[in-house]
């Protein structure tokens, strides 16, 4: 007892644990390809010539004391013209704030939103939402989705669920799995929150979709598609997160921004104030310059997409084929993100040195060590241990890298028994 | 009730309301001297030429991904080497933090230490832990310090307030005051932190020590003393709280950094993370080259701290010949920080337009309007709005734009009946 419950309660990451053991196997002189992380190899995938160019100008210009709490006016001008250009979203700068990336816009969404012991409802699997709940003592429901559904939530999923909750956080495309919402289920969705909240007295707390959007220039053949676009009168009960760290490659740099209705933005503008979660400004001035010109922002994503798209692409078809050669193996088609969701559904079976793997981290480990590649199971967001598919992030390794991996997970499932 | 009751008690903040005023007035085509913000002007207070190139360099390294959770190891060990020279103090990479910033690490060590209710004991003229006591639920004990005692707590003034409380707040150089500790008496308040500590049974939360230090390079005159040099037995109990934003002009830069207790800086490691209050990655590595080496950073701290002693003498001087004029002012002799602590006793007064000063929030905005130079109130500070002294902050103005002043602030005062 000798610091706070909330600290000795801390959950700690399965992902970082897997980490640790690929270390201890670098260590050991292996090569392990590791598809873990939800981040990018700088050297494969570098951020955009003319953002760098744009920091270091702004560093050169001496942009290196406080910037607004808010962020940099001209940041913000340029995020809602981009708001307006993209999704046609309709967001004056005043509603839009930038934090160092988009997680503190997700926990000061949540501090302006939840009381302790206020319902949460969220899809599993999903990222970190349960790290949030209990950072606020929220009650979560974790509403649990299904393969045939591409792992994403559902009206009849989630219609049980909704009544009396303060939020609903929701995420497109979506990590962990790289799926995304069809327009028609979103727009069920949405036709929910509006009837529950028309439901409540004027004096009740409304029902709020946290809408993460972080992958939304990440997609492939699907449309991208958002709460108030589908539905405008869901503005005053949407909050939007997002910003440059995945669609630019850029998550050391830490530009996030997110937009909703102006008096929960200014509230989220002084918890972020509090937590100090600023976006260095150099990067600010340079973000702003960098969106406003379409031409290379749409040449850096069409070639970024492309590359992305080959390296998922080629780990789905490698997995269809194990599949078709008989291994109890699937992919679902990407869609979006950089992330490629599949099933080894080994669990039960023996290794050649006689150990039984009994959970998705067991064969976890098993592919590690046997086939020197590193998944995620999907207990490490939010699902039962006992599901058998798993996170597969491409962003750190080359097209190369995920072609000699097929052979390797041939070879460590065909010594399983 | 449409948010948390968090969100809705957040209190606004005073500064913010003086900086609206200074921007009106601006727009009006005034020009006014800003001593209001704990921030440089960039121009005439750069970052130091090697450390802006070395994020350059970095940049164009492609150090552009995710940092490590704790902080790039480069970072973290060339701070460690730093505390060794600087002070003396036996901390390794391990037990360092880095943070986008000194305020993260302030908001995790309370978010680590207190539950609902603890009790934290800080002085009060002092900045933001009314704010981070009411972030947590903390139950708030102000200490109120005294002229006579350059607005430092003494042991006197804490003996009557430790017993069960969870943590004291100290910070010198003091924001807002530009005033130190002297050895002896942090000697005295490490005692008592000591002996309250020996008082406690097994199961008890022990009293915690934060203490805020990031002007610690900046010192005139005096040396900087902390509670583990002075007292190694305290080195369980003392969470410090440091980084480069204000000693190398650097506050959008966003880099800090926290050392303490292992466990308790592995658990801010957590609450960091889940924020993603992250300092960027480029800026990392180039802090970590940059403070490796003794002589520029030297050179760099002698040619700041000259400039910002000398404003702040200038200042000081002025406000003493107006003291010696018999106008009602004081000021106390600089010793740390960017901040001169000023006394301008006209409350009760009336201004040439017959309206009478109240508080020191009416002073303020007279001298703001008459004077042309915009001052924080303590009142903005924890004190007593009845408090008429003032935190006068040099950082954004130049040794001239200081000089030109005096005449100003005397001219203004004479009108006052």
């Amino acid at each position: 007892m000798s610091t706070s419950l909330l600290a000795q309660t801390l959950k700690g990451s399965e992902i970082i644990k897997i980490g640790n053991e690929i270390n201890e196997l670098k260590r050991q002189g292996q090569k392990i390809a590791n598809l873990t992380i939800g981040d990018f190899d700088a050297n494969i995938y570098p951020i955009p010539a003319e953002l760098k160019q744009g920091i270091i100008d702004a560093y050169n210009d001496n942009q290196t004391n406080y910037p607004p709490a808010d962020g940099v006016a001209t940041l913000r001008q340029e995020v809602s013209a981009f708001l307006e250009k993209s999704f046609g979203l309709d967001y004056p700068a005043s509603d839009i704030l930038i934090a160092s990336g988009s997680r503190p816009l997700i926990y000061s969404t949540f501090l302006a939103l939840i009381d302790k012991g206020d319902k949460v409802v969220y899809p599993v699997p999903s990222w970190n939402n349960n790290h949030y709940c209990h950072l606020l003592g929220a009650e979560e429901v974790q509403v649990v989705t299904k393969a045939e559904h591409n792992f994403m939530p559902t009206a009849d999923d989630l219609r049980p669920h909704l009544k009396g909750a303060t939020l609903l956080a929701l995420c497109s495309p979506l990590n962990p799995t790289g799926t995304m919402f069809d327009k028609k289920d979103l727009e069920e969705i949405c036709d929910l929150v509006i009837a529950e909240n028309e439901s409540r007295g004027a004096g009740e707390k409304p029902l709020y979709i946290m809408y993460d959007q972080i992958y939304s220039q990440l997609t492939f053949n699907k449309e991208h598609v958002n709460p108030v676009s589908l539905h405008p009168e869901l503005k005053d009960y949407t909050i939007y997160i997002d910003g440059i760290s995945k669609c630019l490659a850029a998550t050391g740099v830490r530009v996030g921004w997110g937009f909703g209705p102006s008096k929960i933005i200014g509230q989220m503008r002084s918890i972020v104030g509090h937590m100090g979660a600023w976006a260095p400004k150099a990067e600010q001035v340079a973000t702003a310059e960098y969106i406003k010109d379409e031409a290379p922002l749409n040449e850096y994503l069409g070639n970024f997409k492309n590359r992305i798209q080959s390296s998922l692409n080629t780990l789905y078809q490698g997995f269809q084929q194990l599949k078709s050669e008989g291994f109890n193996v699937d992919a679902i088609e990407p869609m979006g993100a950089i992330y490629l969701t599949v099933k080894v559904d080994y669990a039960g079976k023996t290794t050649p040195t006689g150990e039984v793997l009994n959970s998705s981290a067991d064969i976890n480990f098993y592919l590690i060590k046997e086939a020197k590649v590193a998944l995620v199971p999907f207990s490490a967001f939010g699902t039962d241990d006992s599901s058998v598919w798993f996170r597969a992030s491409v962003g750190t390794c080359t097209l190369e890298d995920i072609q000699e991996m097929i052979p390797r997970i041939r070879q460590a499932l065909s010594n399983l028994k």
